[in-house]
């Protein structure tokens, strides 16, 4: 029998109206739904999305573990037991749904399960629906773009440090940063000394009853924050290069908006 | 009277099926549909994914001209004058839809008529409904992620010239090359003499019905392609620095996926 195919679902960061048609029309058809958890017992994000979004979750969806670690031996022991269990659903010929939370492209864990699922059994096919991203929805709220015309924008996961970050700046007219939280002070101090406090945007669990902006970053000085929040650096006053367009050289001074 | 409500409906890429959920009921109310065009009398493509859609248009529906120049002067202009439109429908105490393709707040004229409607009238209240990027469409009709965790990715006018390319490579883990067209020769030069080339992907179009994908991007060399292209260049092989997660930093190789 052919087996059943894997959708990699997104759900968007968190408020269920920026589910995209065609993923709603896949929770609301026949595959069986499957979730990441932490643990055994853990809440799911992702199942909090499409709970939010009115729909009732099958008795029989099905949770994959994908336990919080960096030892590489213990995710990939954990990503190949959730796609033999996986597999296990595909074999019977029924497709099933893994349903992330943001864009399934962008720091997903389903990347990892459908690489290990291609490992156990080349030939299951994969389909994957795109989504909306935490900073995409952030920046929607803030009614602030993340890039106009010409700009260059980055996302790091700001773990890489102040230094990294720092040298960085030059070359991007925004900047997003991603799990903020060990960090907090010292990204505020390097705001402060960059000189770009005005134009910082802190942003908490967004799209979700939760959501928090901040657009005075002192004031987060000590706090403790989610584990899902950003940072979003515009860098209004960057120097930067001529643009090429159409074969014809510009200069700076036509291509700044 | 109460001034209407402007709102930012971003409408994916091109695949109809990305239209949110709550971009879909926005088109379904009662709001005025606006329109960007390049000229009077152009095609819209933002239309033409609300008509691939299968919505009807309403003859009302107003196109507003957005012109194809770098001429600041000419651009204040043409966005003074589109605000100055679309306040005499807000007048009325009508609401607005402005449909933007892709993401309102990623390389969309929509910022600028926003800023120019509230230099205009600052009490207009603004919304912005947050879409999918061609980027995050076309990583997914690639199934090859942007990020894994712990990557960092930028995305870059292509125009800024393989030289701000070169230099931006050590620091990222994927690259997505906008506006491609006018360099694409160069930009295959510069992938083969850094290696990437079994890692560069080519699309253009994403999510339309004449999306293409190329993946040996030697066979373009050459081509003239569609303005709407893009490349995305992964870097697996990048030396990357340590990572600092929850306070606890981690060696190269425990944070390497």
């Amino acid at each position: 029998m052919k087996p059943g195919r894997l959708i990699g679902l997104s759900l968007g960061p968190g408020d269920p109206g920026l589910i995209t048609r065609k993923a709603w029309e896949a929770l609301r058809g026949n595959a069986l739904w499957c979730y990441p958890i932490r643990k055994r017992g853990a809440e799911s994000f992702a199942l909090s999305i499409v709970k939010r979004a009115g729909l009732t979750v099958p008795k029989e969806a099905k949770a994959l573990i994908f336990p919080m670690t960096s030892e590489r031996g213990k995710l990939n022991q954990a990503w190949a037991v959730a796609a033999k269990e996986l597999f296990e659903v595909l074999s019977s010929g029924r497709d099933a749904l893994f349903l992330v939370e943001g864009d399934a492209s962008t720091y997903s864990t389903f990347a990892h399960l459908a690489r290990s699922l291609k490992a156990l059994e080349p030939r299951v096919e994969i389909e994957v629906l795109p989504g909306v991203t935490s900073f995409h929805a952030a920046a929607a709220h803030l009614q602030e773009p993340l890039a106009l015309e010409g700009d260059t924008f980055a996302v790091i996961p700001a773990g890489y440090g102040v230094e990294v970050i720092r040298r960085l700046l030059p070359e991007f007219d925004c900047l997003v940063l991603l799990k903020v939280k060990p960090l907090l002070d010292e990204l505020i101090q390097l705001i402060e000394e960059e000189g770009l406090s005005a134009e910082a945007r802190f942003i908490e669990k967004v799209g979700t009853p939760e959501e928090r902006i901040e657009t005075e970053i002192k004031k987060l000085r000590g706090e403790k924050v989610n584990y899902l929040s950003l940072l979003i650096l515009r860098h209004p006053q960057r120097q930067r290069g001529a643009l090429i367009q159409g074969c014809k050289k510009k200069t700076p001074e036509q291509t700044k908006l």
